[in-house]
């Protein structure tokens, strides 16, 4: 999602990615990353010796915890941005120096695999950045080896509701909606999870959601997520919506100002994740 | 929720019960009771001997749960209206002929109990439908002794999203709405039930999502929820919202129909209940 996008975007050439390659940004994605780790990846673990594709890896939130939940698999990292596997490749090997990770730059349109590859692939925060996530989806399953598995984790922005509810707050969200949807992409995706990944053919498809709720007796969760995550992750679009005529600064301010009430005292914050598991058949 | 709500309104008898009393509406009640219970009621469970006030427990759909998960517990079930509590009766006494129940008409502002009278207080789509929430929270704390535990389940309108999305069936959802908020209820009201329980005294309040995901790999969950609980319920107000000028027949059809869409081959439907526990200070 956008919520915990990481900078994967990968596959669209022609348009910008939403939120940016700005340091700050970098560190947002960790942050995150880290926080919701234990809900998104619980589940997920490799074995030893099996090949692994994460396709957009981004700046490697997600490769750490690929690392800690699958030691001793091999993992290819592949991601467009040249810039961001740069900084993907210094943040593991800090944590990781000798990771088993082999870093590639790669359009996940054209992958430079061999068809059957690999006995596994993860794709987290990326088909929500694609113009066709469906012909994408296609891609990774031709370099999957039948019976290998494809995991997919998006949010979905449309999930976001709380208290104190607020029109201005909904509306800022919205603003970032419609830049995503401008740049090609979608951040309502993870409600099509399960019919993308039957469409492309896989099967088994086991979609659940995975839900992250903040209030007041949550105070790690409120900071980690609700402020750090997706209200920085709001507020990063804030020039890009004035400039697009979506907002108006008042407005604006009036909106991230509400978003701000549901992580004080009294305030809840809903979100829901996707994650979805499937199997290439043979 | 309405989603899921039981004709336990109970407390504001200056206003109908928006989901009506009918026998289709109390069938679809116990429909969905059945198929929601595991989700809601795991977890809860009170032991042998235990004095149990269910505030608000309509035709009984959960007061049968209640039951099966605490044999021995000594149940008083409460509701204002007096043909529910007839039905509740018969229902109950059908299943669990010699069950610990005890049936009372009460309103939920005026509970004829003594103080510390109940070990604890369950109270499942009732909230919803109050006036002040706040006032009756604190009423069933009178009546719980300290140490005792509340268990709180509400649902909210605002997390219903779908595949496809569709802008006539979120209006149809939101006449739903907009008919509770009118007879003094509140559809909303899962987002608020931690602060309502921390504003009404109570304490170790841990409050969880517990979320419907139905899609075409469970049929059964979109039999169960998205077609005979949610759409059945959104289609129940039919008529008072065309009576009240809030949509047209053509608008109302097609919204009904796009909910359909999300329960058909490639739709996906979310939504989400809170459960909140808490416990009577010392």
């Amino acid at each position: 999602m956008n919520t915990a996008t990481t900078p994967s975007a990968a596959a669209v050439p022609a348009v910008d990615y939403v939120h940016g390659y700005s340091p700050r940004e970098g560190q947002r994605l960790g942050d995150q990353a880290d926080t919701l780790a234990q809900l998104l990846h619980g589940g997920t673990s490799y074995p030893p010796g099996s090949r692994v594709l994460e396709a957009g890896c981004g700046v490697g939130a997600q490769t750490v915890h690929l690392l800690r939940s699958s030691p001793g698999a091999h993992i290819v990292a592949v991601d467009q941005s040249e810039e961001s596997l740069a900084r993907a490749r210094a943040h593991v090997t800090d944590l990781f120096p000798a990771a088993p990770v082999e870093w590639q730059r790669a359009d996940l349109l054209q992958l430079p695999f061999a068809d059957a590859e690999f006995d596994h692939v993860f794709v987290c925060f990326v088909l929500e950045h694609l113009a066709d996530p469906l012909t994408a989806l296609a891609g990774l399953r031709r370099v999957l080896r039948p019976g290998g598995t494809l995991t997919v984790i998006e949010g979905d922005h449309g999930s976001a509701f709380f208290h104190p509810d607020s029109a201005y707050a909904r509306a800022a969200i919205d603003c970032q909606v419609r830049l995503q949807e401008a740049a090609g992409g979608n951040a309502l995706l993870g409600r099509q999870v399960q019919p993308l990944l039957a469409g492309a053919g896989y099967e088994n498809v086991e979609v659940r959601p995975r839900t992250v709720y903040a209030d007041g007796t949550r105070p790690g969760l409120v900071d980690g997520f609700t402020r750090n995550t997706f209200i920085a992750m709001v507020d990063s679009v804030r020039d890009d919506a004035l400039a697009a005529a979506l907002t108006t600064e008042a407005d604006w301010d009036r909106g991230i100002a509400d978003l701000h009430r549901t992580a004080a005292h009294g305030g809840t914050f809903h979100y829901t994740f996707f994650k979805g598991v499937a199997v290439n058949p043979f």
